[in-house]
């Protein structure tokens, strides 16, 4: 069901009603921004994964500053960006079941839609869908790059799927889906080029075997946020699937840049906004956002800009902070921003975006996505 | 934003679209029954924890086998239920803020409406809200018995702070919340009621001092599906405000009995209901049920009914299972029962849940404060 939004346009920040998922619009144009011209420099596609936002709103601007399309993971993601806008989604994801295939074809007669595959008689499913509903969907090969979770071994097994495609019907083969998840956040500069380099290795040889056959690839497609200056300078992919550059979270932060630096060319632009809602004792508050509404999958939430004040655990509707007592005061009502541990399913917990600049609140933008699971 | 349905009703199970929050309404009702019948049993009152389950039907179908209202963490989320039909909401926690406070007290029109304090500013905030509504708020004194989260200390401190509440226009004092949540998966049985006869003892003392002071506690209430039985004999507490009983889940399931033996009064009723989407290798599958299906905060979910399959990991939307190839195939499109990891912040994942009995969709339950944060 949808939520009322915690706060009206105009308002100061500090009327809004927590807990609610602020964008610091201006380090998030920033973002987007950057990774605009990054791919531009590099001559690569941009098709930012929606899956971070879920909001169709974000995925225009991206498509404003230069990008092709989006991701996404779900049929129902997809539709929802459709009906927002959106004229061309891939899902990178394998679809299955008879009900989730005839949503995607009968949405492919609406935009452009790609999809991936790692299994035969699941391109036949997609060929049939498609075909009756007079649709043609793109379709890419998912090749296991190194994350060990859904796709085929790179070489004949990809080479087998790619002629299946190109001999359907309804399906138009468009490539190589070549994303090396597990590589995103490995903390080390150096390891995480490593893995990179081994992807690219294994995606360069089916690439290479495919056009043998025949087979061009129009699409080599991957990367993440932690990794996407690896692929873009590759040579072989095309296309970057970057999705949390835009907001940042409390994991990627983890990770070292080049030398052991800072990994830090992204700025955080999305807080879950709280207030302090019991002070039990000196040295310890508590506030109103806990796992409903930040999700700790990969850590606990940080808090923003109070040097000292430790998020140390969370229950449902709860956040228990720790502080010296005599370096930091906290009161009843004060209000913190928190990074959330991992930004994907915490806005998956929110209808609305509070768009914040100056100090006041500029938008509110709907998660058109959020729950969108099918 | 509110996703369409997974299912239809009437429809098999296995049409049903995934992931899916799925009830077994028999389970379920015979949970509802039980704790129904143990709370009658024991001559205290039950007010179930809506937190849990988020849905106005839960609730009046809990009324209607006896419980005296419900329990919920957030003004939005009694909003929800009230609309639902709900007339006896207590809020379990502390209220800050002006616009979540004046939210509270329109409702409190509405409807019978209690909420907890732990500090004197806020008895003045919720009484002068309580005034400008014309209402009347019923309110306790959170003590902290052992969950050291909120709540001011046993003793002199809630005396502090009821005398307070009696003396406001527009509040009610109605006792003590004394729910000891730290207790709940203690999984020893014996420590667990060590540390409920510990809470009983402070919460004891507070009840005697304040009637020293001809403070009457209307409602000593708390306990949950972790330590109800302990609560309910103590001779003290007069209202039980467990909320998991109704569904179960893996990390409940890790509690120890008596004597060591299996903690199953309760049976699990709420599964995620979910599809193979990939068969990448021999002993090894993805499911369509990752992160944002299924909270990991208290462990990942376990695969009901198929021994030896086991859910290893998970991501956004993945999950990986692995089985020994010799003795279990696992095909794309099969379907699996996952039992959540924690209910109360799966269900916050989901807009509908999906009734089934028989094998059958009987009803589609919208739950209507999934996402009610503030």
């Amino acid at each position: 069901m949808t939520v009322r939004p915690p706060a009206d346009v105009g308002m100061c920040l500090d009327e809004v009603d927590t807990p609610a998922l602020i964008i610091d619009l201006d380090a998030f144009e920033a973002n987007l921004s950057r990774m605009a011209n990054a791919s531009q420099a590099a001559g690569v596609r941009l098709r930012p994964h929606a899956k971070t936002h879920k909001c169709a709103i974000i995925a225009l601007r991206q498509i404003a500053l230069g990008a092709v399309g989006v991701c996404c993971q779900k049929v129902s993601e997809a539709e929802a960006l459709v009906q927002g806008g959106v004229r061309d989604v891939l899902v990178t994801n394998e679809i299955v079941g008879k009900r989730k295939i005839a949503h995607l074809a009968a949405l492919a007669r609406e935009a452009t839609l790609g999809v991936c595959v790692d299994d035969a008689d699941n391109i036949a499913a997609l060929d049939s869908a498609a075909a009756a509903a007079g649709a043609t969907l793109d379709v890419l090969v998912e090749v296991d790059v190194g994350a060990h979770r859904c796709g085929v071994a790179p070489g004949a097994p990809a080479l087998a799927l790619a002629r299946r495609i190109a001999a359907a019907r309804a399906l138009r083969f468009a490539g190589l889906q070549v994303y090396q998840g597990s590589a995103q956040h490995i903390r080390d500069f150096d390891e995480r080029r490593a893995a990179i380099d081994a992807a690219v290795e294994a995606a360069g040889q089916t690439v290479a075997l495919l056009s043998e056959h025949d087979l061009a690839c129009r699409s080599v497609t991957g990367a993440g946020t932690g990794t996407f200056r690896f692929e873009a300078s590759s040579g072989l992919y095309n296309e970057l699937q970057a999705g949390s550059y835009i907001f940042m979270d409390a994991d990627y932060a983890q990770n070292h840049g080049e030398g052991g630096g800072p990994f830090d060319e992204f700025q955080h632009s999305l807080f879950v906004y709280t207030t302090v809602m019991s002070t039990p004792e000196p040295g310890r508050a508590v506030v109103d956002a806990g796992l409903k509404a930040s999700s700790v999958d990969s850590g606990l939430p940080t808090v923003h800009g109070m040097p000292g004040v430790d998020f140390v655990g969370a229950s449902d509707e709860h956040g228990k902070l720790v502080f010296d007592a005599g370096e930091t005061s906290l009161s009843l009502g004060d209000r913190l921003k928190l990074i959330p541990g991992h930004c994907d399913p915490t806005v998956n917990l929110y209808d609305w975006y509070v768009c914040v600049r100056d100090g006041r609140v500029q938008a509110l933008w709907p998660i058109v996505a959020r729950g969108a699971l099918l």
